[in-house]
């Protein structure tokens, strides 16, 4: 195979894991993805003025950030070739940890922006502050409380979640294209299940359900993930007050720090011989 | 089990396709996760005054739509409880072929809306219009043209890339969290990698190192994705000029469609015995 070229290999970070295994507990330490947002600004030059304009933030695991921005730019129709961009770089004047997380593209004059077209065409998909630290201040001033101890949950309940959730996704055995989202008692009985070829909107869908019906404080039960957790998914764990989060995949660095921050049971790689531990073991009898 | 409370199974499509294993080419019909946009309105009373604001654009799979469009205010912090929505609806307004993917939300009069806080505070991922035909459109308008026939590549090289892919991504292994976009050229050599918790993230960071290094025309490659093939990923390939995309994972019914409509050979579930063709048959050399 041939040498990739100037490949930076993505950060991966060390957190603390408990492992549970066919009954045994094990501390070890994880390597998780790294994962934190990134603005996206653009600079241009227009009858010698330069304007600027926030055009993304996307959230991405740092590293060919330069890259990510000429990439996304180019996805987007807004630049064409590697002339397009006259430089790209790091925003300075951002305080020091937010520094690597905000790219400026200044773009060659004479370049058809058409802004508002950008504006209209962008979709969005969920919300907050621009470094992970930001991220985890704006959910406390948006009023998110931290959740309070209990309910617990038995690590048997926990390793029947899969095969359950498994059982019940028809849709997803027709297709293998579909994230699901499934709601359990603490007993593992399936409350509420829904998918999507989002993962987001699968949870919005669940969360969305469960509130019409009345129920907008999930304090007694267990979310299952299809797939991987992710600090968005955590967080709209954290607003629907979901004290236990389950993935089948793996969790990601920002979804670990939110889920300390706020005291949700994460856990990880969950299948019926075991899972991992990130944070609130204190809600998993033995 | 318990039976499912109002659990409208997501919409699956029907789509030829043709199964290649283990050398045995054959025509059959598969059922595809169903991918369209949904455009989430708010109305509100203030001061006798209705006002209106669109607030976000998602791509998901038609079903629930009220459930997620409830879910996902919930998530953003703009309603808290039932009662703070006073109608949920499709927005009849709209011509017919939109008008399931626009939900309009009435809040109640005296909700604390704080707009440019939701401005302000949303991630972008992608692009365009709103029902998949307009999704389409908007691609042509933008300027992007079909691919013309060619180059073409061989069945068995298709099967190799997984294998490829999976010993390159290093860091795969250790977290298990990352999504990878893999650029090949058409003897089936590893052109570049590039890693991201996000799978949009990790092409934008292929294309736009390809394109720094001056290539912004990757019509001699073929890419492949490490999980599902969304809309907005094909949308990415296309404009970057990509041939053929195939993915270890399954394709979304837009995915498809925009493959169809642009002349891009896409393939799904590649595994070293086999494929599925969804689109553009002629360029795969038996």
């Amino acid at each position: 195979m041939a040498a990739l070229p100037s490949s930076d290999s993505p950060p991966n970070v060390s957190r603390d894991v408990i492992r549970v295994h066919d009954g045994a507990w094990t501390s070890d330490v994880d390597a998780l993805a790294a994962e934190e947002p990134m603005e996206i600004r653009l600079l241009w030059d227009e009858d010698g003025q330069l304007h600027r304009h926030s055009l993304a933030i996307t959230m991405r695991t740092p590293g060919d950030d330069f890259e990510l921005a000429a990439g996304f730019l180019r996805g987007e129709g807004i630049i064409a070739c590697r002339e397009d961009v006259l430089d790209i770089s790091y925003c300075l004047e951002e305080a020091e940890e937010q520094r690597l997380n905000v790219v400026s593209v200044t773009l060659r004059s004479g370049l058809d922006l058409d802004l508002a077209r950008l504006e209209r065409h962008f979709y969005t998909t969920s919300s907050c502050g621009i470094c992970g630290k930001a991220a985890l201040d704006a959910l406390d001033l948006r009023g998110c409380q931290i959740m309070p101890p209990g309910p617990e949950v038995r690590s048997a309940v926990i390793r029947s979640l899969p095969d359950a959730l498994r059982r019940a996704q028809a849709v997803f055995r027709r297709t293998g294209g579909l994230h699901a989202s499934g709601l359990f008692d603490l007993d593992g009985r399936l409350l509420d299940l829904r998918e999507d070829v989002g993962r987001h909107n699968a949870l919005d869908k669940l969360v969305g359900h469960q509130l019409r019906r009345g129920r907008d404080q999930l304090d007694a039960c267990v979310l299952l993930l299809s797939g991987r957790a992710s600090f968005e998914l955590l967080q709209k764990a954290l607003v629907a007050r979901i004290p236990v989060v389950a993935a089948i995949g793996a969790p990601s660095s920002l979804a670990v720090e939110l889920a300390a921050s706020f005291n949700i049971t994460l856990l990880g790689f969950v299948r019926s011989e075991g899972f991992n531990v990130y944070t609130g073991v204190e809600r998993v009898i033995r």
